[in-house]
This record gives C-alpha cells, structure tokens and sequence, in this order.
C-alpha cells in the first residue's frame, strides 16, 4: 500500500532533533527534545509529548501548468544532504473555509501567489504536504507541512515562510508553530 | 460543536427501511432491513451489517455564484413531507484524484454541469455530503451523499442520477451503491 498517512509524534525519540519552537499564532505545544515520523497511525505507546496526524491527498489548488513545473523541479525528501527540517502544523480560520473554491484560489495564488514562492525555492527545499482536518472533527490543526533542506539553503527557506507569513493568505491563519530540525548525527 | 462526522450504520435498526438496495458499479455490501445515522464517529455495538463514516467540509469546486444560488434554493433535511431518502456511496478511481483541480472542475461542472443539475432539482431534493477519502488510508468509498425527499419527488430524483451517470465525471467513478429508504411509519 501507498502510505499516506503519517503521525508526527513529538517526545524524547526520534531521529530528527528539535532544535527550536517558534509559536507564531495560537496555542503552543509542550516543547520537546525530538521527532519520530511513522507511517499510518498506529503508534505503539503513549508520546511523552503530543502526537500530529496527517494524510497526503489531492492537491486542492494548482492547475495542470503549475503541477507539471512543480513535477518538473521538485525533489523527494529523505535526500542524504537534506540534515536540515522544519514541521509547520497551521490551522486556518472557519472564514477561510466558508469561502468558496475561487475565493479560496483567488486569495491563495493571485494575490498571495503561494505556489509561484514554493516554485521559486525548487528544488532546494523538498516538502510533503498533509491534511488534517477531515481526519475527524477534532483535529488540532488543519496542515502538516514537512520541509527538507541542506543548511546551505537555510537563509532560503527562512525567506520562503517570511514571505508566506506576510501574505494576504496568511492573514486566515489563525495557529501555527514553526519547529526547527536536525538529523541526529548531523 | 457543529458535528460533522457521521456514521451511517446499516443493520436492523434504525427509523429508515431500506426498500432497495442497487450496485451500480463495484463490490456490493451486505444487503440490511434498516439505516440508522449516528452523529459522530462512536457507534457503541458492532454493526450487524455495515458501517460507512463521512465527514462534511468545505465545498471543493463551486464558484461564489453557484454557492449563491444554492443558498437561495437549498432547504435543509428533516422536512416532514421528506419521508423518502437515498444513500448512495461512491468511489472515484485513482485517475481521478490525479487530475489537478483545474482539471477536475471542467469535467465535475463545465463538461457534466454536476453542479448545474443538482440546482435545477432544488428545492425539491434536499441533501447533505459526507467526504470520506481523507478519514483515513483506507476508506471503501471517498464520498457518501444523503437525500431527502417527498414521494412526489421520487421520479425528479431518479431523473438527477440518471443525468449524473451518464456523464463524464462518472467514467471515473468504480464503486456506487444506490441505497433507498422510507422513513419508518411512512
């Protein structure tokens, strides 16, 4: 099978380590020492921290000539120089979900232009985007982004959510927490 | 909390008789005598027949106007004339979800108006739509839509499927099962 769910489970294991917790907006989470990410949702014990989950899905906004540029540029993750990470959990606003598709789209690329600055970091930074909030009615936050960079593309990727933060899109963003990461051994 | 999830329990209970059962396309389920719909996702004993969860979200392709027009016309379930229903469970083929979002609403509206005849049905077919493909990695169908209707309505209602099936969106549909009911003591 395919896996497209994924549990972010924060604690004291892992193989990447938190190297620092930014809460940009919202409720904050327990801060902890490091990350597990496991496949499906079946994680065995209790986390001594907080547990994220996430699924993979269709993509909801970018049209056929955006996609076949992303195809064309981006990279996989697990790249071996790629020691480097981020975990970004948001959560939009329930006005951002009583929009319509092209309300949506109007605010998230033609004004926001979302996809052209993800573009525009290819493929230095690799990410994996998963949904959460129709996992259940109760879920923390609505995304889980998950990004990979060499340290010599760091400065980029600080870019890349300064200018996504300053963006119109962002103004429905109403919880998010920046966590940095380090491959152990790195 | 305004619930979004929920589960539909197909068994011997329940206040909807389940008067036909049609496979349309795909694997069937366990034919059963009665639907009862649980709000929320925690159904106390084991089903004696099956079990099928969704969960309502944001609307994925309609445009400001349509989403207008269907406020306008729409009315909600539970009318007490409204004592026929259909539950019909659908699957959308891996194709499908491999389309961009471009892609996907010039087939869904622009060549199969899907959006278009559900209004010209209005108000008349009342319905609520349950996503289910991102509940989890393994969900047996990725949609679930409930309608509610007076008898008087039952062929205008026959007529709206019949105009879905035959076109382009449904070419990419490989599951769906037509379930109609009656609600007990009608």
């Amino acid at each position: 099978m395919n896996r497209r769910l994924f549990t972010f489970v924060g604690g004291d294991a892992g193989n990447w380590r938190v190297v620092s917790t930014n809460t940009v907006i919202g409720d904050p989470l327990p801060e902890v020492q490091k990350l597990q990410i496991v496949a499906g949702s079946d994680f065995p014990t209790e986390p001594p921290g907080w547990l994220l989950r996430g699924i993979t899905s269709n993509e909801r906004y970018v049209i056929r000539e955006e996609k076949n540029q992303l195809l064309d540029k981006q990279q996989g993750l697990g790249r071996p120089e790629a020691s480097f990470a981020a975990l970004i959990p948001i959560r939009k606003t329930a006005s951002w979900w009583a929009l319509t598709q092209d309300e949506r789209r109007t605010i998230l690329e033609e004004h926001s232009q979302h996809i052209k600055i993800g573009l525009h970091y290819l493929p230095a930074i690799a990410r994996r985007l998963h949904h959460c909030r129709d996992l259940s009615e109760n879920e923390p936050f609505d995304f889980i982004t998950w990004f990979e960079f060499a340290p010599a593309h760091e400065a980029e990727f600080n870019q890349l959510v300064d200018k996504l933060r300053t963006s119109e899109e962002w103004k429905y963003v109403d919880r998010e927490i920046d966590f940095r990461l380090v491959l152990d051994g790195c």
